[in-house]
């Protein structure tokens, strides 16, 4: 659901249909046999925790740039397409948080999340305006994003964010949902 | 998300394609201009909390109205017009309180929430069949749902509600999700 | 929700329309008539706890073999098929329990709740692939699903389950997520 999630979000708000894994069910295989290898390479070892922030960069970056290009496809401009590309990057891991009942990672502070998928559909498009073949534009744009996720883990960096005193909201939230 | 979210769904049922905010991209531009907005005003001043309430109902009024008039554009009768404004009306709040984790709204006692956006809907389909014209039938239900709104706010109205002992449910429930 | 949220996101993602509580807008008063039903005998004595459970278990069986049926005739083969019918009969109940804030009953443990699903339906499909016809396969694969709920409810069957330490997990993840 994590992999195939936000390509499906994407094929139905573009109104692409058969939606691309019923198209090509290989898809579905895929996923099954890489949770299977998962199940039995887990039994075997704990992997390190890391690893699996370095894969979900990954998909991250393979699924933002790879959305941005089915939305150029279907002949979307560049905010649209930036859309398109967070759409079908974020949102299978937000369906997966949401059914863990977790705060989905892209909420969450000192992650950017949005921002490097943003930043690198951006690239993507920037780039291959400047004239840039597709595919080294498309590799520099998946480079970005997976590159400030890495930052954003390694380094904690932050966005700014906005500080409002918690004492006031949590005075004010009692009173209407009481 | 909480702005576009139930017109998508909307669009999504309807089949309507494209999407209301891929065939009219400024709906996005505007989304984002506020959101800049108010982050740039919340950081020099806390806003009165009462004003996000306030604000809640005047986005549920518009928007369930709207969903009607577009629910009958595409030919739908009374219950399911009325159930299209609901949706258009509540499905982005929905949305906006599940990736933070928290019980929706609607779902909380208390709100009339839901009643007032279908209360409205019937005022809006009523007057317009008994012969008023569609603007002043359209302000005439946007003006319920809102002033239900306030009402359950100010006045902490209550649908009866179904009180069963907690005890017994919470024990039976202790059973099968062990 | 939970009765047509299944079939909802089907007909979605099959691309069809009208959705059939558009086509057939009965199946809303249907619910309605329920729900109001419901509410009044609640009212009057609390149902046995278990009643929720067999009719969540029938109600999983007639949606899922349903959701098959009706992926059939949009021409999907097995898997997909297979899928399709597992959508129909579980997201209902999954989008009530995220709506609700808790872990959805199919992430659970000791439930077999997607797995009855699956089960049933592929016992379907082989059924009338060796020649039974429509209606007793979909009876067997029913039957298949219901006995599968109810066994692991009586006898708190499980998979196989997953054990990491969860000591070390929880470790690692408070540091990205800090």
């Amino acid at each position: 659901m994590t992999a195939i999630g936000g390509g499906t979000v994407r094929d139905l708000l573009l109104d692409r249909h058969p939606i691309f894994w019923i198209a090509r069910p290989e898809f579905l295989l895929v996923c099954l046999a890489a949770t299977a290898l998962t199940l039995l390479y887990v039994r075997l070892r704990i992997p390190p925790f890391r690893a699996l922030f370095v894969a979900d960069a990954l998909g991250l970056a393979f699924f933002t740039v790879g959305g941005v290009q089915i939305a150029e496809q279907s002949g979307l401009s560049g905010l649209l397409a930036i859309l398109m590309g967070l759409i079908t990057g974020v949102v299978g891991g937000v369906a997966r948080d949401v059914l863990l009942a977790e705060i989905p990672l892209i909420l969450r502070r000192g992650q950017l999340y949005a921002s490097a998928a943003i930043v690198g559909a951006a690239v993507y498009l920037l780039l291959e305006r400047a004239g840039l073949p597709r595919d080294p534009a498309a590799l520099a744009g998946m480079a970005t994003i997976a590159l400030v996720r890495f930052a954003a883990i390694l380094w904690r960096l932050e966005l700014p964010v906005l500080t409002v005193e918690d004492q006031d909201y949590e005075a004010a939230d009692s009173r209407p949902s009481s």
